[in-house]
């Protein structure tokens, strides 16, 4: 496993060479994916240390599964796996952003749809606020790739 | 102020056509702004209830700062103000997405660049994992803009 360099505060954590990521009060930094060929935003996770460290190793995202308590490698089950391209970080270094090609029906949601943002967010009149779906189907079956609440 | 629907578990939160931003235990929900012409991601921050209310009722991205413990609309000071065409939401809804147009010197990062994603992640043979910046150079100059650690 990679040992990463501790953060710092201020201006050798946002323009220094050295990555030190910020995890924070659980051991976590923010992942989101983006598809390298499209640019779209596909979702958004977290990732503890090892996943960090197994996801620039094997160049395969990894995330950490807060309902589960596990390293998920994504697409372990679903073979959706996402093939990390490049890999940034943000001004503290506590957000990784990763561009991926997705493997198998290149479909990164657990619902079976390409993208976890397929709801667009509308506020109506009498001060309700509603959810409309983008009109792409699912690429995949749930019920068909997922036994347990595996995602 | 918005009143916004309490979170559901399962299909209800994946699959409904009601809004129900799930907030973690700081009452916080996580925001990424990208910019809504060139796709660029252009930073991640949070939101609690009430930033996220002034965000769909005003049209600016506003956030919640963890830091200053403050509300925070975006932009107040340096001018970039984030003008929000759309707002997306993922499967279980702990995750907003906006698309944006950013005004004054079209930057989203407190310093000074486009994006906070301006360094990528580069591992060494040696085990080391270093930063590698992008060639742009910065929008203005946050010595100028800021005369605190205001974002």
């Amino acid at each position: 496993m990679l040992e990463f360099a501790a953060p710092e505060k201020g201006i050798e954590q946002e323009e220094g060479k050295v990555f030190r990521p910020k995890f924070d009060g659980n051991g976590l930094i923010t992942a989101l994916a983006m598809d390298a060929s499209s640019g779209e935003v596909l979702m958004l996770a977290h990732m503890n240390a090892e996943a960090l460290s197994k996801t620039i190793e094997t160049g395969k995202a990894h995330y950490w599964s807060r309902s589960r308590n596990a390293i998920w490698l994504k697409g372990e089950t679903s073979g959706n796996v996402q093939q990390v391209s490049e890999m940034w970080t943000d001004c503290d270094q506590d957000a990784v952003l990763m561009k991926v090609t997705v493997k198998g029906a290149d479909a990164s949601c657990h619902t079976g749809r390409i993208s976890c943002f397929y709801r667009k967010i509308e506020a109506s009149r009498d001060g309700s606020v509603n959810l409309s779906f983008d009109s792409r189907k699912a690429k995949f079956d749930p019920k068909e790739v997922y036994s347990t609440q595996e995602k």
